[in-house]
């Protein structure tokens, strides 16, 4: 018996691999793993294709019950199913070390995520530096990470990635709900499981923000980002363009990233300009 | 009429999505771009799933004819496969330009990328630095980029991804060529469409050639690696230790990678443990 990490891919249920989805049909018990992304279809879609029912892992179920799901799949299949790939954005890496202890195989099935396809963008993903995330100020909290990896990465001519933060409304400090913009989002939420992600408009504003404090010309309004949302998907949306300029643009449905380019080679400069109209 | 450029995935046939599957299935015409990767699988295993003819394209048709086969895109639809992701390893940047040009639509079908599956290893994709290639020293060219990047990404406590040159014996100067470890690596070449794939063992030798001209200790003997081979496949391998005991280690067919890790958080200290065996 074992445990199956199997990867969803970006967009719907044609994204899975036909290995991962003989894994999914000739499991004892198929979870997903759904607090740290965002599915773009619906549930039921996913169940019908696979003729399986689905169990939503909550992080609780993840987190604490990490090992409650390593000791059953020592006597069943389990799979557990990952939104993008399994080992990207956020690793599981604790999967593999419990299994490891308690003597469980573990298969990967990898898939497409973010990480990679951001190369849609003509952006050489070669040369990016960190990966960072913007997160949404939580309670007694302040994290500005993200502008010291920006900086780092522009000091070496690298792109920087930013992840754009997936929470649940409890978690966020309530101010943070009271603009128009949140007010918008948090209504098509509902259908997305109480998760609330953070838009393109809001990670500019809030790097504008610790740029206001820092001051070291690290994220201005001049700055050229690339805004994505919906990656992978056929409604996928990127602009390129001074970052005033992209709060003037409608990214429209999460998940969106957000890119800050580094040093770039002409043919990246190119295709940066499909994106600028 | 459109193009498609559709991923394969690390493994074998059954690593194609389904949404790709049903484009290869309705397209008109499909190639299969096979020069800057290596596939895992038997050819005609993958003709026969697709219930398709292949045409395999070199580097000349890609990078010559690339406009060839948008204008054919005008006409029909054209699919070309990708191994791994269609956009990372290497970016197909120029088709997406030549193809808007030309008013010709692109569809990109994602899928599995080395430059994930290394999350295998349980090192933070997060914390990797600027990708670099080790390359086959060509006639007339000394190219030690990886050195530098390896060099920048350690000072910032990154960690580096070094692919590994995949050339067509031509490319490569003879002496090159001359050692046992090429000899016996020639032979299972044949099968692999003269390929010459660089192993673990050949990028920490060459690594420690230039460190022995440059002599800035940012690759010794003693420096903490991760080797790894067929990542992806079933029949992965990876090991973690010191350069020289990596070069005691049996990595086997290709393709090889290499990762020269850089600050560790301990549950990364945890899962290279895993490999050090």
């Amino acid at each position: 018996m074992a445990l199956y990490l199997i990867g969803l891919g970006l967009f719907d249920e044609k994204d899975i691999t036909l290995r991962g989805l003989e894994f999914i049909k000739a499991a004892d018990k198929v979870y997903m793993e759904y607090y740290t992304s965002l599915l773009q279809c619906d549930m039921r879609a996913l169940e019908k294709l696979y003729g399986r029912k689905v169990i939503v892992a909550d992080r609780e179920l993840i987190e604490k019950g990490g090992e409650n799901i390593v000791k059953e799949a020592k006597n069943y299949d389990v799979v557990i199913l990952i939104i993008g790939d399994p080992m990207s954005a956020t690793t599981h890496t604790q999967f593999l070390l419990d299994a490891h202890k308690q003597h469980v195989p573990v298969t990967i099935i990898h898939n497409a995520s973010v990480l990679t396809a951001i190369g849609d963008t003509g952006l050489e993903l070669y040369k990016f530096g960190k990966i960072t995330s913007i997160v949404f100020p939580r309670k007694n909290q302040q994290v500005e990470t993200y502008y010291d990896v920006i900086k780092q990465n522009r000091a070496s001519g690298s792109h920087t990635l930013c992840l754009l933060d997936i929470a649940i409304s409890s978690d966020v400090s309530d101010a943070n709900f009271a603009t128009q913009e949140t007010a918008k989002q948090t209504k098509s939420n509902v259908a997305r499981q109480q998760h609330r992600c953070m838009t393109v408009h809001e990670a500019i504003n809030q790097l504008l923000a610790v740029e206001q404090q820092r001051k070291e010309s690290v994220f201005t309004s001049d700055t050229l980002c690339v805004g994505c949302s919906r990656l992978g998907s056929p409604r996928q949306v990127i602009f390129a363009g001074a970052a005033n300029v992209l709060l003037k643009k409608d990214f429209g449905d999460p998940p969106h990233c957000l890119i800050i380019p580094g040093k770039l080679h002409f043919v990246e400069e190119e295709a940066l300009s499909l994106w600028n109209k």
